[in-house]
């Protein structure tokens, strides 16, 4: 270990990634183009998901980079004064996140040499900080050995939302490590229902930990252009030559997801290890979710940002959201009502999921 | 005839009365107590239910009264500059409808003598306002023969929200005009379908024709304490003491329909008569039955009073009402969102008449 880990201090070569991306159009009209998820209060904290991020993480690593797109680089800026600007990678157009990650890895490697660098979304969910970074401090020391590392989320139900960690033989080398046998896209709720009974699947977050070279080299050999392309970019990040490389560079790079690029065919070829966490982890999506993780009042309805009354008349289970007007639903069970400076939307937490299909 | 009645000029002898009342509590947030319904432009006309009643009733006489209480009166004289002060009767406190439209004829008698009233609520929606005319002065000329003269809407359908008037013989001295066998209270819809199948039945809309002695002399017979009492603060009405006559006199009037007071025995003495009109009418109670008046776009979505744009997702026949905001609704067929500048109500067109639940 190279690392003084006690669980408390921070791990002195390990850097954190956090990719800022996606809208979050289920979540609309809290969520738009131009606020996505990872800038609001989703969950009426006081904190955005971005900040929550950033601090949930700062316990592990003083040295924290975001990616994110031109159009958003101010607002992280301006929720998360701690980032110094060095900090703040900002894409010019989005090409997908291979792409977004291969260039935090390379110009991590440009700055510092190699690293262990943790990958995790900037609008993500996760009650339990400290649950989150002992998980994370053992995945830091399972990518020592080279392996490509997956945090493994522990299934609270057989969800078709997310894809799947299939886990094999425990490693000798990496205590609570265990070799991926496989990556599982999304299934349908029945096949999740059978993959949790036969045992040894937990979800798959996105959320990964890899020594920078690891990532490369495996970037070097599946997409070898995608790779020098950022290693270009990272060599002209901090000089005056960066806005021209980039210009030039950036529209080239294969637009490729990580999962696509690097983790199916790495695991197929044995190079990737797992880290199941116990911690509760939610990618809050739509309406529906947003209201399980919310306390309802003595009648039973939600509300969350907002201070004006709600009135329920043969309403069960209304969840109210944001705006300054009282807002009254009738008969109307398990309503959802969300009001924005912009927008008003009402649907039911059944038909959340359809709110991304709006077009206002 | 002492009018002389080609079907346009006024009626000369007679006067229309605009009881302003009642909130329409199933109309909230667009009708509350500072702003009931007759103040509001329902349809999105550009002109108030009580605009539109006044209007209506214009071309029938130059002396039109509207009674209204004291704190909507400074609206109505706003929304009505046409009225002159002398014609808006303010009552201090609701006393219910005997006490106002005998207050009306008692202040119509003491300034000129005997008339031929009629009353017509300020809230009610006539679209053929000729064929309502022609009805009305068809049913003066009735009341002249000594009758309280009511109107009677063609039923479109087994109603149970109304009261029904049963028709018997033709009056062979009032053309048009038959004599009122009874009124019956509203039926449940089983007992409507029975009357409609019958024959001869009409709705009772509260809408009468009467002479102002006729009307007064029945109050002196069946309510002398409340026709002395009128008769008391008419006298003082246009006078220096009217303030101090009503505030000891008003309080004490007996509270009463005019249905109880005079309708029902009046007709069971065979004193009442009714013209059939045959002009569409609606008391739009609720979003639903204010929904069925409006048109829908070409998508199925009913919008009114608002310019902000609507979408609707899996989500027939929305009714979208006021409000400045985008509004999408999801999934919710029927769905009703009101929003105005105090508040903003969810509801569905099944459930509409819950609204008056609402305390907020």
């Amino acid at each position: 270990m190279t690392s003084l880990d006690n669980g408390r201090n921070p791990i002195d070569d390990f850097v954190a990634v956090v990719p800022a991306g996606g809208v979050g159009s289920r979540l609309w009209p809290l969520s738009q183009p131009h606020r996505p998820k990872f800038l609001i209060d989703l969950l009426g904290t006081g904190r955005t998901l971005i900040q929550e991020t950033v601090a949930r993480l700062a316990p592990l690593t003083e040295s924290t980079l975001v990616v994110t797109g031109v159009r958003h680089a101010d607002a992280v800026a301006q929720q998360v004064p701690s980032l110094p600007a060095s900090a703040l990678l900002t894409e010019p157009s989005p090409r997908d996140s291979m792409a977004a990650i291969a260039l935090a890895a390379a110009v991590i490697e440009q700055r510092h040499g190699e690293r262990i660098m943790g990958s995790f979304a900037a609008d993500h969910v996760i009650p339990d900080g400290e649950e989150f970074r002992t998980t994370v401090r053992t995945a830091v020391e399972a990518a020592r050995t080279g392996k490509v590392v997956t945090l493994g989320i522990a299934p609270t139900g057989p969800s078709s939302a997310f894809g799947y960690i299939k886990a094999g033989q425990a490693l000798a080398d990496a205590p609570g490590a265990f070799a991926v046998e496989a990556f599982t896209e999304k299934p349908d709720e029945a096949t999740a229902a059978r993959m949790l009974t036969a045992g040894g699947y937990t979800w798959n977050a996105g959320m990964f930990v890899v020594s920078t070279s690891v990532l490369l080299g495996h970037l070097a050999r599946l997409q070898p252009t995608l790779e020098a392309g950022v290693r270009e970019i990272a060599a002209a990040w901090d000089s005056a030559d960066r806005d021209t490389v980039v210009e030039r560079v950036w529209p080239t790079l294969t637009k490729i997801a990580i999962d696509h690029a690097i983790a199916e065919p790495v695991a197929a070829a044995g190079g990737v290890a797992t880290v199941p966490g116990s911690f509760a982890w939610h990618d809050v999506g739509d309406f529906d979710s947003l209201a399980q993780l919310l306390t309802a009042d003595a009648s039973g309805t939600i509300t969350m940002g907002r201070d004006a009354a709600v009135d329920a008349v043969a309403a069960d289970g209304a969840v109210v959201i944001g705006g300054t007007k009282p807002v009254a639903v009738v008969g109307i069970d398990d309503a959802v009502v969300v009001e924005t400076e912009e927008a008003i939307l009402v649907t039911t937490r059944a038909q959340a999921q359809k709110v991304k299909d709006v077009s206002l």
